[in-house]
């Protein structure tokens, strides 16, 4: 059944394998009207680029995005939105083995399981490179959430065991809030000066050794990502199934390598008691909460409350190892392999923009379905 | 917009509120021929009743199913299944207070902003009483799987700080498969012997004397539930969107009070290394992989590998507490409130089921639509 | 697969067989605030009850609609609304017999071929008492529709061989808009004179003269409905596949029995020229065309361009006949059948209510869909 | 809101403009193991190309397709199909000045209604060339179909009043079966000889000059296609509202300039008697319907009853006509026009493939929904 499309207002369909033509979304449903260029697109798309640092993968691969339809006269149609980012090189050949055998914790097995065989080449549709269409999708979701002052921000909270303080992300705004200029301009400076992206020096220090070292071992490295939603109006989602911590959830977990996801206090708080979890109200403030503290992550009963969301994932090691592991062939019979190729030894930062991606659209498709939920609303808007 | 609908094969819509005149789903979709009676739906709504224990609210909920449509001579017909729970009694008195204010960690705040105004009866549709639709739409689900030796079973994994250990699961099923007789008879004997449902009888009473501690300090706990579908052919989940994990992930984040989600090792797989991690295929039997362990939790890039699915929800602590909180009132203005009633000191052992009925229902739906992926299975499938 | 939900923002999930417990529907994604109550659903379900003329079947369906959700204080909540109508009496007696056989012109074979086994009783699911559902929910969309200044208005344009004028419709009203009080009125006095909902009363007598020789010849009689929705803003429909003329086509070729559908000229436009069927524009009022004509019935490229959409429906004669008829028992084998019970020699009079009610429903889902088009009008609903 | 993705489970989604980059189509959900090369595909698209004869548009559009993903060593993979058709030329100059101005009978006025400007190039995404994406797509779903013995055939009904005889079909298949060679061959045959696709051969010439006499007269006309498929399985559609002629009629109704649609005897039914209307069934084939007559169009309760499916859709004549034609600037003000470029003086000859392309992707869609309606089956389809 079809699986590729996601959201019902802002709905984006991604396309394309590792080693095909290339790599594309469609983005349908986006409003008239916004501002838009190859740059904008661009400029989330170098973000996720390999070969930037030496923790990740030395392929060159140049991603260059080319807007096909939906864009007239540098503004947004309202009509479908078509990227696509051709492969400059198509080489197979380093994949041809790999069609015999199912790497370990790889999509190799289930996906001859469910399509009868594989496109065999670099994972095919299960590849990392298919996060291109995401990225490409996201920063559309960005340049729409920025017309409405809301702001979407990921960093590395933890590679391995280096993990940054839980308050790290106050610390390195100031508690400027991130919609504000100057709120995102720390947070930028902070997470930007790691080649990590993890906003404390320190620590991104501390997981370069640590990944060094891992490297040494021909091993690989997790980690977790943190990402706040800024700027939500209160009320944003649709209960009870379409909640927007519950589709946060979903987008997020679709992307490859995500095993854990969650929200404000997330699995700590089912060790916490009623009364350090609950968030006391305060206030009102242009139509949001104002409480004394977030345990809830900007969430209550699946609806934004008008502050900061706050959500986390977590990503395996990448399962691509340059040692010798046990597996079998396509018939059942017991092999030990070693995987040739360029890998990321830890995909963490590279995945910093994918889910900061996941999250736009989410929070723009969500934004979009709410404006239906108030007849009195519902008549102003009309009788313009 | 439209949220109360889940799934596009297995698809169910649910509707009430708390003190409304009751509370209903309707299942779109569910293949004709599955046997199926009240008593079978029935069953497991006693499982979620309060008043069981001390442990749950006192209130008196009898919740007793009735089947309106889509059932004939015994066989689901192929039409929707209309259930419908009605309330026995419809006590708004009580909450006619909390009309003005808004209970810290509840969605009082938030359906206000969203709707202009609320039924505040009793949370009105962001009760915990919305479950029962789920609940009740779960054991249909779970009578679909069964016809294809498909089980699922959740259980307490934790309740504050007192947790089972990680391979509890296996301990009490001594390994044998859930969806054999013998494991699930032990599965179920160890987790039905406690009244919180957490299958290690030590673990349990330390829960209990955690609880009633909690309790006495009027104040609230949370926990971990684990669940396990067992028995699932591999190759089930639609690439890239909706992925089985990522659907699991929606579908219990949905339910009021999850915090976290996690497949396999989950956050623990975020610190671990590659080597640590990765499972190593040994073999393919009936179609399944055979692997020397599970740190995926039987998904492999998003599709079930045939192995046992395991997954855990952190539950939030009731945010119903009998002691004196500060918040607003609707125009914003502080409050100290003590809210009455009879509220559950821990949801997490009535959350067990729900838990079990979202992930049935979400295997359910994906089984059904995998079976489109292969047209040589199409073939013979239409040559009959 | 599940079939029974319909839209997006105003979803319709209906349930129920024509001799089970009863029929309903549930409304989820209708705006919260609008006016609601039980008095106003029954006066829509009160134009399809049979028994009210001779040309109706002389069964005795009260059909009395509960609201079992999703209204508190008089007005709608934003939550799902589930209406049911419980059926009064649930005689299978008298179609036992059809059991064993395929009525012609039927569902009962393509059910049998679909499902493996069908409830007989009274044609199940396919029965003509599915409608009811669509009514009830069409009387909440028509009310969203008022709050907006949008009517929609449907009548009985030919029985058999006796046909209205083309242009009727503007007869009746003089010209008034349906959306001004004195066009609806002038429409409602003139359709609801005719015991068949017929306009004209020199034809409506002739098509009671041809509705009585027809019974008495044992046979049944069809005819075609015609439907107006006035008042729309221009702009509403979602190219290139969810175009408002699309979706009407679909929301009213579901009604069992249709067996076409046009917008405008329709097939006559098939014969027309250009210039003959181009509509010349001629200004802009309040956002909407003025054109000299309205071949297009109200749409272009499948969006509303805010006149008058005028649509027809072809409703085929009764199936069930007092005569014997040719026909096959489950294994194949020929049998002649003499259909027994108390049927309708035509369903167009009944079927008006029912037509009216999915053009309203199509109408309101895809006003609300159309919210999110521009980006400068979501600036400003967010803005405030 | 989105509105560019039809279908669930064999589901496409188009983008593109008329004088953008290109038009294309990704088709998500389409079964793993189908042969498909570009040359299917181009077959199709060659056959909607304009400049062929006098009576299309001049216009030199090549129209080569490439396949960008989703097939693997001439197979496809399960996973998204994209296809894409770059413009060679970009000639914007010609459309300059329609710019200021609405043109009548055009999708003008209610795209600036709905997005507040608009790509006038051509129509942007209102144009026929949208139906490109339509029709590649139409391409696999056939291919899909003819895996399963399922044969869609369209042709020429009618031009302006030159209308074959209602039984033309039955008279160039001489009765043969369309999923037989034979018939298809015939069907082709008779077909193909004419530049209008009219199956026959004196009315074809008929038309011809009913069209070179429009042309002389600088106006356009219409006319109506028929449709028909063939070797369905019975049982298939979904009710109550995803019947399968209720998605065939959205299908056809989504295509720019349709504004009727029928099934089997369509408007005919709506003067009939009931006695003349039903079909008596004589016996079963194959699990098929065995009928004495087809006045149903192979579709009964919305369900394919094993017959041929019969639909017609009326196709509206071009609109852009070369004579003078009165409407108004943006700013509502009345301007007389002359529309320059070069049209076509009908568009039914070159909407045949359009049309057969939309009911086989209605109809492979309609099929993989339907493998999950009977428990017996998925049982079977599992256990293997």
């Amino acid at each position: 059944m079809a699986g590729s499309t996601l959201g019902k207002h802002f709905q984006i369909t991604t396309w394309g394998e590792s080693h095909g033509k290339g790599i594309g979304v469609v983005i349908d449903g986006c409003p008239a009207g916004i501002p838009l260029s190859e740059e904008t697109i661009q400029a989330y798309l170098n973000r996720r680029k390999p070969g930037q640092t030496k923790y990740s993968t030395p392929r060159k691969e140049n991603d260059i995005v080319t807007i096909q339809s939906g864009v007239f006269e540098g503004r947004t149609t309202g009509t479908p939105i078509s990227l696509a980012i051709y492969n400059e090189t198509q080489r197979s050949a380093d994949y041809s083995e790999i069609a015999g055998y199912y790497r370990p914790g790889h999509a190799d097995f289930t996906f001859d399981a469910k399509y009868g065989f594989r496109d065999y080449r670099g994972g095919g549709r299960s590849s990392g490179r298919e996060t291109i269409g995401r990225v490409a999708a996201g920063a559309i979701a960005a340049a729409l959430l920025k017309e409405l002052g809301i702001e979407v921000f990921a960093f590395t909270k933890s590679i391995g065991p280096v993990r940054c303080a839980e308050d790290i992300f106050a610390s390195i705004t100031g508690n400027q809030p991130l919609c504000a200029a100057e709120g995102l301009k720390r947070a930028l400076a902070a997470r930007d000066a790691s080649p990590l992206f993890m906003p404390d020096a320190d620590l991104s220090l501390q997981a370069e050794d640590y990944l060094l070292a891992t490297m040494k071992e021909t091993d690989s490295a997790g980690g977790i990502i943190e990402c706040i939603i800024s700027g939500m109006p209160a009320g944003v989602g649709e209960p009870v199934f379409d909640k927007l911590d519950a589709d946060l959830a979903k987008a997020i977990f679709s992307i490859g390598a995500v095993k854990g996801f969650e929200i404000g206090d997330g699995f700590q708080a089912a060790a916490a008691k009623g009364s350090e979890n609950n968030d006391a109200f305060s206030g009102i403030r242009d139509g949001r909460a104002v409480k004394t503290s977030n345990h809830a992550g900007g969430i209550l009963g699946g609806l934004s409350d008008g502050t900061d969301i706050v959500m986390r994932a977590a990503i395996k090691p990448t399962p691509s190892i340059y040692r010798s592991q046990q597996t079998i062939k396509r018939d059942g019979t017991p092999i030990d392999i070693n995987i040739k190729g360029r890998h990321d030894p830890v995909i963490v930062p590279r995945a910093v923009v994918v889910v900061e991606a996941m999250a736009a659209i989410t929070a723009a498709d969500a934004l979009l379905s709410n404006m239906s939920s108030r007849m009195d609303r519902i008549r102003v808007f009309y009788s313009k």
